[in-house]
């Protein structure tokens, strides 16, 4: 008699309940609800106590694709005691607010909308005084909308400067390194502009590490970098003679001491501060991984910090799968491994996909024939590359379905075009966007 | 005051330690010693019982870069028992023994002398009977080793058929299937050679998933695979018209039946078979679990099963261990988080290094600054690539001091020139050549 086959249907259904139990953990709403509690007039987060009776002013300020609900959150639970507030989102992201207005504004690439919503908060903080309450809302897409060039600095200039350093593979710190200080808003200075009131950042992360010197490009914690680091990145590169001279200029004043510097550790600026990541990839991994011992699949949190190409990433995370198998490391079966982060596609081809399902079609080749286990990626912002998808999922006779199907997997991956691969499979994972952003979510589930 | 550093000399030395106990536990000679019993004249192995007096003769046979020893730890064993043997092992690979004959040749290109040595080796075991038992010793390189082109097929043909396939990007288990068809000892044909007598195989693994049919070509395995496969296989790689001829001739004679097939699944050669896996990757990464408990280093395997390029695996790798730090998963301080398996380089420069060299190059960029954490990546062959080293060590200051030494950490890894940024640091590890092969092994340490 054959060995009853596992359900490989439920095992698929219980990974996706896993997966949106994590999209609903890192729900900006969600998450601002989750850390604030209002008691007796004082407002706790974070191991912080604001007594709101004693501030004069509650003023909420912030960038980001995601701080509309995390602002309509704030005012349920604060109501009237908001005074005024300040937003910029990008276009489509915005929300009716009743204290708090907000301006939508070009993402990725920055419009003057963005510097004119800017300009306002910077306006609204320039009168917060000792006994004001400054909310600041961070979230992903803040460096591209809390834009404000400093003084005789273009838009369009300090973009090429973005451009040419992206071109040269330069890291997000040294990106932000020029950014801060061609900026009146970044590397601590939306914080410097609210001194002397208390400033409360309340954050959702969206990139690796959760380095809150680079979520939002970091407007209310102090910048360790100086002036002369910007030109020096910009010399490694040797880019310096293509920035665009009122960059130069600006720079080269800034490193002759004639500038005043973005405000160090140590500031007054930062006295009142406090930081709390309200949402982040680890928080959803950790939702995530309760779901999966509700269901019935211990889980192993591996890493929230993963990077690396896509398709070689995948690879490594089917190793440990296949392992869970054939010798129970590194734990038995069932099980639920998840690890989080943002991979990325060399792209090879002319296909259409995105990172989260080149990231499945390689597990799939990889993990071909095998039983009870389901592969799952899938970004948390519901997009993944220039698709209508968020992932895809796969298990062990995906590869032998696309083979009936006359496709072949390896050249699909070989032409980054995993879409049109999960696309007539149904495996594609499809939430529509979801409002937030801590990254993927990458997942195997293994039956017992 | 400034918090204590962390010992990171010590943790560099206990890494060592617990690499050089995983090589130990995958020797040869002690490989056969912990597997084989032998009490009141029987030897049990694997859950097998042969009664040695009710043997007619002992042949021991086999090919591999680490059968010598293998086969002197079964004369140390059973010494006067044995009754003749035959290996053919790679040049400069070779022991005295005792009872055994062995032939080195080339390798990993086959030349006559292998040839010889295996038709030697059929010979032997042609006169094998029912109440033989047959000894088969197996380990990487023996499908270089164990060469015997079948009739009418010259050394160079089956190369060239070979060459083409590699060239390719055919999988492992495609090669083996042309293999297997112009062999004489490939596919099982050894087993078919020895039948009658019971055969018992000795298996150290070189291979991703310790497949016994990919070992050796699984000389002594059933072969799934029939000539028409190895026709479709150099068809749909479109090689088949620069296939030579008698290539050709022999698989489209096969597959139009006039030629035997490779024995299958059922046939009476595997009647007294059994295989026992006496060395493996998983076994090396067993033993370095239990030195690093005993260390105060809790241990985590996560696959035996890597695969992948190089510097891509490293950054996963690297991610879970700045998780460990972080937020204690997948295990808390102290740790020791442990893989095993196989990565490829595309090489991208005219540097000089191997794959666990350009592992731990990439791992040591993704965990600059960090403390507490020794990286370690090393092949238990002793060898990583065209160097003298087996692999390397870092630890999160070892960018700095790279650094500090005028070194480009990212130049040295774009031009895969990770030899050459080890050795002036003294972080390579040197072995010197180990006799025995189970892939690499890839560590993180984690102080407490």
């Amino acid at each position: 008699m054959e060995p009853k086959k596992p359900d490989l249907a439920r095992l698929r259904q219980d990974a996706l309940s896993v997966f949106h139990s994590a999209l609903a953990a890192v729900d900006p709403e969600e998450a601002i609800r989750r850390h604030l509690r209002l008691e007796a007039g004082a407002l706790s987060v974070g191991g912080q106590r604001y007594e709101l009776n004693a501030c004069e002013r509650i003023l909420v300020v912030g960038a980001g694709k995601a701080v509309a609900p995390m602002a309509k959150a704030l005012e349920d639970l604060l109501g009237d005691r908001i005074t005024a507030g300040m937003l910029v989102v990008k276009d489509g992201h915005g929300l009716p607010l009743k204290k708090i207005r907000i301006q939508e504004a070009g993402h990725p690439v920055p419009d003057e909308r963005g510097v004119a919503g800017t300009l306002e908060i910077l306006k609204l903080l320039e009168g917060a005084g000792k006994r004001d309450l400054v909310i600041c809302l961070i979230s992903g897409g803040g460096s591209a909308l809390l834009i404000a060039p400093s003084e005789g600095i273009r838009l369009e200039d300090k973009q090429t400067a973005t451009k040419n350093l992206l071109a040269c593979g330069a890291t997000i710190h040294e990106i932000n390194t020029i950014r801060k200080h061609l900026s009146r808003a970044k590397g601590g200075q939306l914080a410097r502009a609210a001194h002397p009131a208390a400033v409360l950042s309340l954050i959702l992360s969206d990139v690796v590490g959760d380095d809150l010197d680079v979520i939002g490009s970091g407007p209310t914690v102090p910048d360790r970098s100086v002036f002369q680091d910007a030109i020096e990145i910009l010399q490694r590169y040797e880019i310096w003679d293509r920035t665009p001279g009122p960059v130069r200029d600006r720079l080269s004043q800034g490193a002759g001491g004639i500038l005043s510097e973005t405000p160090k550790p140590g500031d007054p600026a930062f006295q009142c501060g406090a930081q709390v990541l309200v949402g982040s990839c680890l928080r959803a991994l950790d939702a995530a991984a309760q779901t999966a011992a509700r269901l019935g699949y211990p889980p192993l949190i591996l890493s929230s910090k993963i990077e690396g190409e896509a398709r070689e990433v995948a690879k490594s995370f089917a190793a440990i799968g296949k392992e869970i198998l054939s010798s129970h490391h590194p734990l038995k079966p069932p099980a639920c491994l998840l690890m989080g982060g943002e991979t990325t596609v060399t792209l090879q081809g002319e296909g259409r996909g995105g990172r989260n399902q080149e990231f499945v079609l390689s597990g799939a080749i990889a993990l071909d024939g095998t039983e009870r286990i389901v592969f799952l990626a899938g970004g948390t912002d519901g997009t993944d590359g220039p698709t209508d998808a968020a992932g895809a999922l796969a298990d062990g006779r995906t590869i032998a379905r696309a083979k009936a199907l006359g496709m072949n997997p390896f050249a699909f991956l070989k032409r980054s075009d995993s879409y049109h691969f999960f696309q007539p499979l149904d495996d594609l994972i499809v939430t529509g966007p979801t409002r937030t952003n801590v990254m993927d979510v990458y997942m195997i589930l293994v039956g017992a």
